[in-house]
């Protein structure tokens, strides 16, 4: 099975899995089973087993998952092992923030470069970097190897910086702005939406409502 | 079907559908069938079909959805017709970025109080209000009809923070510190974590490169 033929459902489930796996290596338990995983994730068995499947033979019948070793050979096949340079566009409230995100680095992303369209904030100091032009952002990504770009800006610009981020070579977008951007194929783009959750949360507590009714 | 038999991972995909609705109805869609949904969404037309079947008979087969009335019909499954006030607890770079999102006014979510357990920050500008001291939070929630408490506090604060918010009687949270919380059941918690889209991402670049080689 070739990475290509993995349903992308499933790609989405595996770093929450990922997450599960390591909050369970903290707990120092060294084994864990497909139900075990699947009430962490907020899933069941069923799918987590399938899910894994992907992966290889990896779980033993009865038993189950080696929590190291598959937290290595998941984080191997996320390509999490090699480090990832990440780039933020955009340094208002949302970029400094991303930038300040201690969860990034946990997971190997280092941010390596802020950029804003902005004249008046470029040089400003964004943690240990300085807000440097777009126009330099060629540069970075050619020469600094920066593979996965954060697009933090505000919804008018989101289109406009995009163009100019696909433009220079990025082959990797994460956008915040809340608009949908058109981008060309083989350019991977994922739609980050910080209200999905309260959304689920909401739901939560329109059931909890209904039941004491 | 009651809501507290729809499996957690239908209630997970809902908002992500719902933001594909909305998108087709920017793009002044009138009708879309479920592949339609399932491509924007990232999944397949089973699965779109399978999980909206919850929410009651809905499609007419061979035409699709009507995107404006399953709009309206997610909203109020989900409890989003109702306006939501949330706080949050935390106002570093984080709380701040967060009392600044866009995306969750257009949702129904209005971040309603901000606190902050730093004496100095107590008083400071957050937008169109103040930040407030944490000890606030019970008249906040009892009087002031709080829902949904968004924590953004660093991971060492974390559970004590959340330990005074469940105690002042709060019944949905939202964590973006990385840790695990020990929550009380009866309330809704859910993990933010930032870097799952980013690893998906992650998973894409090993993908071309390996589809180039």
């Amino acid at each position: 099975m070739t990475n290509s033929q993995v349903p992308p459902t499933t790609i989405q489930r595996l770093p929450i899995y990922l997450r599960c796996l390591m909050q369970a290596q903290a707990m120092r338990m060294p084994v864990i089973n497909s139900l075990g995983i699947a009430e962490m994730a907020g899933t069941n068995a069923a799918q987590v087993r399938k899910d894994l499947s992907y992966l290889g033979e990896l779980g033993t019948r009865g038993i189950g998952y080696d929590v190291d070793s598959l937290i290595a050979h998941m984080m191997k096949w996320l390509g999490l092992t090699e480090a990832r340079r990440a780039a933020i566009v955009g340094y208002g409230r949302l970029g400094s923030a991303l930038q300040g995100y201690a969860g990034f680095q946990d997971r190997g992303f280092n941010i390596t470069a802020v950029f804003d369209a902005d004249p008046e904030k470029v040089g400003l100091p964004a943690g240990d970097l300085a807000v440097r032009p777009i126009e330099d952002l060629p540069v970075a990504i050619a020469e600094e190897g920066v593979d996965i770009v954060i697009l933090a800006v505000p919804a008018p610009q989101a289109q406009a910086v995009a163009d100019i981020v696909v433009g220079a070579g990025v082959k990797a977008i994460l956008n915040f702005a809340p608009i949908r951007l058109d981008i060309p194929a083989g350019v991977a783009v994922r739609q980050a939406d910080l209200s999905v959750d309260l959304q689920v949360l909401s739901f939560h507590l329109n059931r909890v409502r209904a039941d004491a009714s």
